[in-house]
């Protein structure tokens, strides 16, 4: 990779109701943004335009292109991927809006795929107006794994500047949750954790924290057996594995006593258990990354934000972080490419006992 | 009550081996302390002194007392409620500790039924070590509801300050919870809770938050029926009884959005969901307070604390809190008395479609 290569990150302008432009356009609104990366939304000028004149923000000059190979550095690309004749409705989910989004979507997914761009950052959608025979996810990570996954098997993982977090069970009811807690699923979600830390984040050994299931981590046996029966086991397997993981964890003592500030991620069993804790530390920074896919994908943490859609209140904080660290993924992944790509080769010679064989397209495997 | 009235603030010594008496001895070394209350110690004025020296802690001079009768003001008052033999072993739970924690709380219980103390501060215990033929209950909340109930059910309030929270289930295996929301049981909490909040700490209206119990509140049903089914339906059967609650909120957008600082309290369905976000938010300031008795029992929020015993690392800074939230809620219950022995009394004449009338023992009753 060239010394001053600018990363070629494509922005989908998600939901075209809410909050989406509004933070597009603000993040994109500081000059500063076209000297570290290539910016490509995924969208349409004309709702652009409409979005801004609706905030009020000042004036901004989009180079409008018709794919990604017109794409010019220190210029705010878009391309337009929808209808002319789209219609806005601010703060209402509309069957429009939900096309408007998917259309986007499958316009950089294509891109990315063909290498026309390095990164995709997301704007939020709305997961019930985008539904249709082509869009058929709970939402992006699982678009994102079934489309561009090439069969691996993909880990949210929520961050800000102190804290990454990634979840065993995501968008389930609470009532299934402890069904859903396997041994295989805490070690693969370790493998993956642990692999993308090494790769994207660039942390050589990391350690990674494993909350408890129950109250107080069970409490020896009388709070829950799950911790004895599933989750020791699962940190048993991937430590001999080679994981650096420990506990589990009470949630409330991990967070309170600020140990969670001694791990490079923590992995909790279920949706509050990690996100409460989390946005309550840092809810504005917060960035969503879909882990262990073959595309590097992040996004804002925050939703559509029909409820303020329009009225110019949007924190573009979230979605600007959600660059950020598109760009820092990439170019860590490309250090990490490197630095495996042409490593000293053991010499083995051929007397008994020593049998450690080095490979080195173990990596590559990581599901 | 006499203007400058000091409240006699009974302090239990909890479990001899691990980090109480530190917390005590360093909270009451404050002089300020006994110008603000006057505290008896029910322990041991040797283990007292054991853990001074173990700690290398400056000298403090106790008022050694039989009964707490004969507690002074301006002195630190300590009453021998056990063993002169018994023996400290730092770190260990052992069943000398348990018995010890367990004869304190006896005789402080005795002493608040008689009048003779006004509330209870409760250093932490080992909650296996403490079980005898005598003892057998999960925790102190569930002692002190049983031994000074008079047949009221308790609720416990996590609290620091900028937030009130308590629970619907508490220390179950989480499987369990989905099963035991009831609705009946969250109009009960919400009742305990409203009456806290007005007798307790003066809030004259307060205004409750409920979280939901599957993550995004259920997502209209996608992710859960409890919401819909009992969460819901429990919210207006509260209102239409005059408590004003409201939700069902999805946790962790609730604490990361800072919309907690809006309610005076809020209830949360279990143990890690409202426990976790509370102790990011503040582990040290945070005291647990158990409502819904006639009688007042805060604690510091941490447990026992082995792993430092003796070392002199623990903060004092939550049994601090705790006992001046003891005071506080001592204070603020007196002057609800004070407002509510003499009311005027509305007049009702007899015409039809009047039939409002006015109870005034009802507060009284509340369970």
């Amino acid at each position: 990779m060239e010394e001053n290569y600018k990363v070629k990150v494509g922005i989908t302008q998600g939901d075209i109701n809410g909050i989406g432009y509004e933070v597009i356009l603000k993040t994109l609104s500081d000059p500063r943004i076209v000297e570290m990366c290539t910016p490509i939304v995924y969208g349409s000028p004309k709702v652009a335009a409409y979005h801004r004149k609706a905030l009020e923000l000042p004036p901004m000059s989009f180079n409008i292109i018709n794919e990604a190979g017109q794409a010019e550095d220190l210029k705010l690309n878009i391309i337009n991927c929808i209808d002319e004749e789209v219609k806005v409705e601010l703060s209402k989910p509309t069957a429009q809006s939900g096309e408007a989004a998917y259309f986007a979507l499958e316009a950089a997914s294509t891109d990315i795929e063909r290498g026309a761009i390095d990164v995709i950052v997301t704007a939020p959608i709305n997961k019930h107006v985008i539904q249709s025979d082509k869009f058929d996810f709970p939402g992006h990570t699982e678009y994102f794994e079934k489309r561009l996954g090439k069969g691996r098997k993909s880990l949210m993982i929520l961050m800000n500047d102190v804290l990454r977090v990634a979840l065993v069970t995501g968008h389930v009811p609470l009532v299934q949750v402890p069904s859903m807690i396997t041994q295989a699923d805490i070690v693969q979600k370790l493998r993956i954790f642990n692999y993308a830390l090494r790769q994207d984040f660039g942390i050589i050994k990391p350690r990674i924290a494993v909350l408890s299931l129950n109250p107080h981590a069970g409490e020896e046996g009388l709070l829950g057996n799950e911790e004895n029966e599933i989750i020791i086991p699962a940190l048993k397997d991937a430590e001999e594995q080679g994981i650096l993981c420990f506990g589990p964890y009470a949630a409330d003592g991990f967070f309170g006593s600020g140990h969670f500030s001694h791990f490079d991620g923590v992995l909790a069993m279920y949706h509050d258990q990690g996100l409460a804790p989390f946005k309550t530390l840092a809810m504005e920074e917060g960035v969503n990354y879909t882990a262990g896919l073959p595309i590097i994908r992040t996004s804002p943490a925050h939703g559509t934000g029909y409820d303020i859609a329009g009225e110019n209140k949007a924190s573009e904080e979230s979605f600007r972080h959600a660059m950020y660290q598109a760009i820092d993924i990439f170019n860590c992944r490309n250090r990490f490419k490197e630095m495996k790509s042409n490593p000293l080769r053991k010499q083995y010679f051929d007397k008994s006992g020593d049998n450690e064989v080095l490979n080195l397209e173990e990596e590559e495997k990581e599901d």
